[in-house]
Order: C-alpha cells, then structure tokens, then sequence
C-alpha cells in the first residue's frame, strides 16, 4: 500500500510508493564520468576564468597563477549581477527588480577527475572553509539577505561542466524554500519550544529507523518523507543555526561524513549524478533557536514529472528506511582510492 | 541585466537572465518522436490493460474490444491506491496515512504515433471530454479533495510509455501547490475584489506582451514569471473556477487553443518533451470568485539543478516576452498534418 507522508518541518507531503519500487541497482543506468581530460577549470587554465576571489596556496604563489588547491572565480555567465541597485519597479499588476546579487565558483581541485567523494579529508575541510570565507565575505554587503551554496554534479543534476566544482549564490531576496522551512520552524518552537531538526536528530539516533551514519558531531539521515529516492540530510549534532559560525574541526567533520556518504551513494547507486545545496540561516538573523543548518543531497535517479510540477506531491518509489538500510550495509572501506 | 520577477499569484520570484539566453534553436537536442512501432495502449491489446473504466466507440462495440478512440484505463502501477481509509497515524514525530485515491490513464488515441498537436480538434475534444467525465465521476468519491490531470510527453517529461497519453491521480489532500494558489487567490480578491487570473488575461490582452493565442474563449499566455523556458498558461476568458462545469462548446474551443499552441511550440522547439497540469478547483469548494481554471504547459528544454531545488528560485535563461514573440510568428498552417 502506497503511503503519504508529511515533512515535520514544511509539512510538504510525499507519496512513498514502495509497490513501484525498483532495487537500488535498476537506478542510473550510467555512472557519472569525465568525459574530457582538461576544461578551462583545470590547472593551467587559471587566465581563462575571471581572476581569482580566494585560493588555496599552501607553498605561496601569485593569484590566479600555479599551485593552488581550490580557487573560487567569479561565475563567467553568472544568474545574477554584482553590479546595481535593486530599484523595484512595477508593470501593470507586476512587480520586478534588478537580479542584484553574486554568483561563485568554488573549483574544488585542479585535477579534472577528481571527486569530493575520493578526495581526502584534508581538501574537503579546506572547500568548506572556503564557503564559509565567501560567506562571511559577502555577507558585509548589505543587498544580499542570503547565501546559497550548492553542487550540480553530472549532466542530468543539471551541471554543465565536468571538472569537480560547486557554486555560491548570494540574492537580495530570501529563497522561498528557506522562508518555508523558517516559518515551519517557528511554528513548531512555537508549540513545543523545542527545535525542529534536533528533534528530528534525537529521534533518527534512537530509532535508527533512517539513520545512515553517525560521526564526529553530524548524522547522515534519510528524512522521513524524502522528495527523491535516497534524499539525505546532514545535520550538525549540536544546535547551530548559521552555517558560518562553524569551526574547523567541526568543518572537519563534515568533511569526513560526506566524502563518506558519498562513497557509500556511489557504490549504492553506481556513481549517480546528484545535487547537494546548504541551508543556512538567512543573513541579517541573529543565531536562531528554531532554525538548524544542514546539507540536503539529492542523487538524481527519477525525473520529476507533471504530477510533481502541477502538484507540489513527489512520488517517491523507495522508502527512506531501505535506502537507509542500503546505505549502512554498504561499508565505507576502500574501493575508489578515498583518502583520509 | 538579469532580471528578479515575481509571479502575481504566488509570490515565487524568478531570475530571468537573458545573458545566459540561447535561441530557441539551441533547445532540444532531438525531437519526441516514437521508438517502437506498437506497444500495450495500441488497438489490438485492450486485454494488456486493466478493465477500461470510460472509451468512447462512435460505431458502438463491447468494453475492452477493437473499435475505440480513446480509452480511460486505471494505471497498471498506479501511484495511489483505490482500495481503503486514509487511516492516519504518527511515528514519533512523524505523520502519515495511507495513500488511498484514484491513478487512471487516458489513452489519448489508439494510433502508437498520434499526438495531440497532430489529432483533429474533435478527437482532443474527445479527450478533454474524457478528463470531465472522470472529474464528475471521482468526484463522488467523497475521500478525495482533488483531481489533478496532466500529462508526461516525451522521456525528458518523465514519461514511461510513448504511446499517446495522459494521467488522473485523485488525491484525499489538496495539493501544495493549488493551496498555494487558492491563498494567494484569495489575498488578491480581498484587496481587489478581483480574480488574478482575470486581471492576468486583461493585462496580456491590453499589452500583448506575453500574448500568443486569443481564439474561441480562451488565451494562451506566457505567465509574466515563468520558471521555464517558453512556459505557457491557456485560460478561458471567462472567469470560471471548476474544469468540469465546462460545456462542450468551451472543451472544443480548448481543443482547438491547445492543439494550435502545441504546433507552434513544436515548430519552435523541435518538439521538445514536455508537461501540462491542469489545475482546476477543489472538489469540494463551491464556484469560486478567486479561482480561475488554468492549463499549464512546460516544454522540458532544461534540465532544474541545485539552486532551483534548493532555493525554489528558478533561473529562466528566456523573457517570455521573446517566447511569445517566436510562439506568435510561428504560423499555425499546415506543416505537421495537423487536421481541424
């Protein structure tokens, strides 16, 4: 029997049709691969992107020359505009403004094949701290209200470059899928003055019903009514509302947990396309106590389709409880070269 | 400069960044045209189906024998099941219930290669039809609140089967997304006194901006905030809430609007995949003033990628102005077999 599941916090519901299941191995019928050796992204290139904003140099060097380990460039064809005002302005019963914002590249490696999920722990850290340095950074300007920082990765997950990199969008405006989750929030500690996600947290480690993994101060889990086969949320343990207020050591462990969720999606799924985006507080907040930050990854192994875009329901044909179960039972040792 | 637009109705804001824009002759790498010569929804295989629930037979004839135009069948893996109570309960801090409703096809004709931009304006009629009767008929159900129909063409839209069809799925919760617009509906009608949708179809008729079709009772318009690319609306001029209260005259004049729009788009895309959803009032809502029935057509010529999913922002590299204007001088005559 089909079943319909709502989300705690934005109280979307879902359709789990477990009857239209298939096994995780019918999923991505081809594995994400470069295709091309080098790209404009790769080391030697670095005078084909717009000169550098930030880079990893451990031995010295000057900008947007050799020997980096990430670079994060302006976007060369970029979804919003760093230059203007936001002049709002109307058009009979429509309103518009300027797309004022910032659009960022994060290269996360000069090698073109590399992957998140086999590079070492050390070189994701120094990518997250390379979000939260952008953040930090555009957050002193005072038209953006919110930073989103998210991965295309593999052509169906909408990326059209191959080479291992991920984006930052700052805009004027909160995103409304952040404001749903804030207002849900709300209401929810408004009632049981109890956040939401630590809720949700608490109640994966003991049941453990959707639990994937559990490590240095971050679960893996599957929410409990996923949108998308194998969605997973990464929630730090401890309460924090404001991705940039992290630590090292805390972006350590984040580090390790998703390289090795990763792994385990791709041995699971046999390297699928994905999407990961970071929910974050928006900007101009003080630390919230009914928001709590986490990472949302979606590997792309079904099309969203007209009841999707007409309803707002997702058919999901895999229990986030199996997909949990898949993904525990798949052990994060060796396999793909992963480091650290 | 990009551009934020908001959309009148539900309040989600867009980027359209024209920077980005290709011509429509960039979209749509290879046309949806059939693979196979025959499949399960062809004449001769009725018995490959479950029972048909509505066919129309002009000549007469048994159920689930030859002779049929279009046939209403339940869909053989069906999202939602018929049998049951919805039955809700928790999990913690979870809710759920069982996913009761109704998941039906129509199978639009019996020719493996028809589609709806090529059949006669009688035959879609037929279709269109098909989609009131079953509202009236599910409608009775009283555990079902609403009726969404639509329709996954080409296997970028989702589709499973290339076989000529279109999709029901009843459900016992009004969808997000029509909540979504039934609240913001009604937030316009209580400062206005107005329906949006009417202001929407006097605004387009006035400044032909966004205009492409104005024929028998209905417009078809790009909305001012689209989310993709060459997105379209068809409404009736008419303000009316319910699908279903529509007379046979106004079905065959959206049989007509639709069919037209449908060649210029695929003229104008290459016949891309695409999606409809029709999104007409709860069932159980009396005629509303702040509701107006409305077809929502998205060629599927982009791939949606981490920042629209995790923002709900969507990036259209396309104004609609420009669709409409490659839409409006896409002449209708001749070119595809198109009858009526």
């Amino acid at each position: 029997m089909p079943e319909l599941r709502k989300d705690p916090v934005v109280g979307r519901w879902v359709i789990i049709s477990a009857d239209r299941a298939r096994r995780p191995s019918d999923f991505g019928p081809e594995p994400v691969r470069p295709r091309l050796s080098r790209c404009v992204f790769c080391a030697g290139n670095e005078d084909k992107t717009p000169p550098e904003i930030l880079a990893g140099r451990a031995a010295g060097g000057r900008p947007d020359g050799p020997g980096w380990t990430f670079r994060v460039v302006p976007n060369k064809f970029p979804a919003l505009r760093i230059e203007g005002d936001l002049e709002p302005s109307g058009e009979g019963p429509y309103d518009r403004m300027n797309g004022v914002g910032a659009h960022e590249v994060v290269i996360e490696s000069p090698d073109h094949a590399a992957t998140l999920a086999a590079m070492s722990v050390d070189a994701v850290t120094d990518v997250l701290l390379a979000f939260r340095e952008r953040f930090v950074d555009l957050k002193k300007d005072p038209r953006f209200e919110y930073i989103l920082a998210f991965k295309n990765h593999g052509e169906a997950a909408g990326a059209s470059l191959e080479h291992p990199h991920s984006q930052l969008i700052a805009t004027p405006i909160i995103p409304i899928m952040v404001a749903e989750e804030l207002a849900g929030g709300a209401k929810y500690y408004e009632i049981k003055e109890r956040c939401v996600w630590c809720d949700v947290v608490r109640e994966e480690r003991r049941g453990r019903r959707r639990l994937i993994l559990d490590e240095q101060g971050f679960v893996a889990i599957g929410p409990f009514a996923p949108r998308f086969p194998f969605e997973t949320w990464i929630l730090p343990t401890r309460h924090r509302s404001a991705f940039e207020e992290s630590g090292v050591d805390e972006l350590r462990g984040l580090a390790g947990i998703l390289g090795e969720f990763l792994r385990r999606m791709n041995r699971v799924l046999n390297e699928p396309a994905f999407n990961f985006m970071l929910h974050s507080a928006p900007l101009r907040e003080p630390a919230l106590e009914h928001f709590h930050w986490h990472l949302e990854i979606i590997p792309k192994v079904t099309r969203v389709a007209g009841f999707e875009w007409g309803s707002g329901f997702f058919i999901n044909p895999v229990p986030p409880e199996d997909a949990a179960v898949a993904l525990r039972e798949s052990s994060g040792d060796g396999g793909d070269g992963a480091a650290g």
